[in-house]
């Protein structure tokens, strides 16, 4: 599976797909950076005016509620709605689900409109799933693996690829689970490196939209491998934010294959 | 007082409370992670339908006008309302008063709703007490100095913790003033370094809400030293923003203690 | 002309000039900074209630569409109509021109209050002329030369300075045209450095707004040869981002002047 997940992370390079991104207002600057390094072409809009527009000329969509209100709402079951009408794959990513009766009912109005892919962490995807107990505003307090059974569940109620993001990566579609071990503890101190996943699954959904669970597979590996590698050279998060950047760019072949540690578990 | 101080910064960071920020896009992401750096976990929400419900979980709010509008004017007032009713600690940051007319009136208006700290720079401390001939947009064009007979005048209108940060911060409360004179120069070259300020004392007041004055004044320091320490080692104000994250994540104990320059006086 | 370049270079460092920006979420910290690096003051206010006052105060406004919605139009046409008014500078950055109807239809109505300057990139230039199949969402897909013929158009349509920038930034006014051929391909993968020229050129534009066409070249000379230099010491995009900033802070006069490519011709 290294081998395909490589091409997956060349043909971004390579394709530079248009990646429309409604996400929240802390991380729009990091995760155009992290689009581009990685080869992509991030575009931000939320008007009402043109996100169906945008959509159109987009390879793939993302909505990130991070910093939502009630105009962003509207903007995003528009743009969700017309990538879902022209079977365009979008992602979503319920932020602080959970912390908000406003955050639960806007991510039950969006997964009506049927994302291709869900990634949250573990706090949220336990959330969109009503266990109760679970998230202190955006910041987990859970382990990935507490939340396996929510996102097998959410798999089955939406269809959507779901990745439970965290110390472990995890990614559940149907009977097809992979684990993903890479990745820094250091990265949960820079703000938003969850939704700069998310944004990297739009880009690989972008150039592979038959397949959002490889899509999905390959940019938390893709991720968690940079950020593991930017981590050992960093002496603390601000160096890490700007060291993941560097490495997103020019992760060469053979040191992605070394560092990459994956499980792949087939439960049919 | 400097054991008391780094007690503060060891409390924020072993029961990293919950910080709920209302504050301007130019800085959302610094703050975010100068509160993640320092420990704390930062949640940025401004949609009236949940500002309230934000605040009923989170440790302490700050709201910030730097880019304020109509609309957020009236989060930050329902969000500011709900604090003083569960009397949680709040922190007003009124960047760029005196520079329009608006930003004049949403002070007013908030000041009302008893903010436990205000911080700003001398110009605006001076403009939210009518002092004319002050400010510059958003920069300061006084010593901090030149604002404490404003800071006084305001601490005892409003009952709040005021701080003037600048080259030296002073922060007032009664007959208690501090005067800590670290930081660096280049740190005026980083935007919304101020905001930052807020933001961490917002953290710190939200684990020591009963004593805000001693929370301002901790929040102060950890950053006027990290500031300092973080300035030895940039060769510009790009970097200093980077090290000025590292700095807050690892700062020792040790190294705090011998750098931090603080002065007590009790005016009773 | 290297000399009157630098001047322009010195007296935004020296006369600190008011720099009133209405642009996009992407990339506000990074042009607040950039702005700060270069000497400039900053300000960010969209607010209609206040937008018109701080175009009193400011030395000069930048119009930036990037993430543009109906409210925030209303906030730009009210704020270059204010500058129309009094003849203050204003720079127009026509982010994403051509990728949606919404876009074109607002820089159309922008172009009517005059703007002193116009700068994007190749696509987003031919876009506003009216040339057919052109854009990526907000990535040229064109080479500046491409341009040059829109770019003349746009210059006698509306008498703006207009400026392409890309590998080579063509400025042109009436009969005088310059190129410039500093920068690096890297800069292209960090996200709104175009965003930052327009940013520079309404600091350089506020100290010189005799000679909109010199505060052009001059603040396009200024970061093309600040990218390249910061360039040369950059792992990657991360990297550069941060050291552009530090470069802007303290590049000196003889490092500029042996770096600086241009060319100047005159049509006449």
């Amino acid at each position: 599976m290294k081998e395909k997940i490589w091409k997956q992370i060349s043909e971004v390079r390579t394709k530079s797909p248009l990646v429309h991104n409604i996400t929240n207002y802390v991380v729009m600057n990091n995760t155009a950076n992290a689009l581009l390094a990685a080869g992509a072409s991030p575009v931000m809009a939320h008007a009402q005016a043109e996100v169906q527009d945008m959509v159109n000329i987009a390879g793939a969509l993302i909505v990130n509620i991070g910093t939502l209100d009630e105009y962003w709402v509207e903007s995003m079951e528009l743009a969700a709605g017309r990538a879902k009408e022209q079977a365009k794959p979008w992602v979503l990513d319920p932020v602080g689900a959970g912390a908000t009766p406003f955050r639960n009912q806007v991510l039950q109005s969006l997964l009506k409109l049927q994302p291709s892919v869900i990634r949250g962490n573990a706090s949220e995807i336990m959330a969109i799933t009503n266990v109760p107990g679970g998230t202190k505003g955006v910041d987990s307090i859970h382990e990935s693996v507490d939340a396996v059974s929510s996102a097998k569940h959410l798999n089955q109620q939406t269809g959507s690829v779901v990745c439970v993001s965290g110390a472990a990566d995890i990614i559940i579609h149907e009977s097809r689970v992979v684990k993903l071990s890479n990745g820094d503890p250091l990265m949960s101190k820079v703000t938003g490196l969850g939704c700069t996943a998310s944004a990297l699954i739009g880009a690989f959904v972008a150039v592979n939209p038959a397949d959002p669970f490889l899509a999905t597979v390959s940019a938390m590996a893709f991720l968690g491998v940079a950020g593991e590698l930017a981590a050992r050279k960093s002496a603390g998060p601000g160096s890490l934010q700007l060291n993941l950047l560097d490495v997103l760019y020019s992760l060469p072949q053979e040191e992605f294959m070394s560092v990459i540690r994956i499980e792949e578990k087939n439960e049919e």
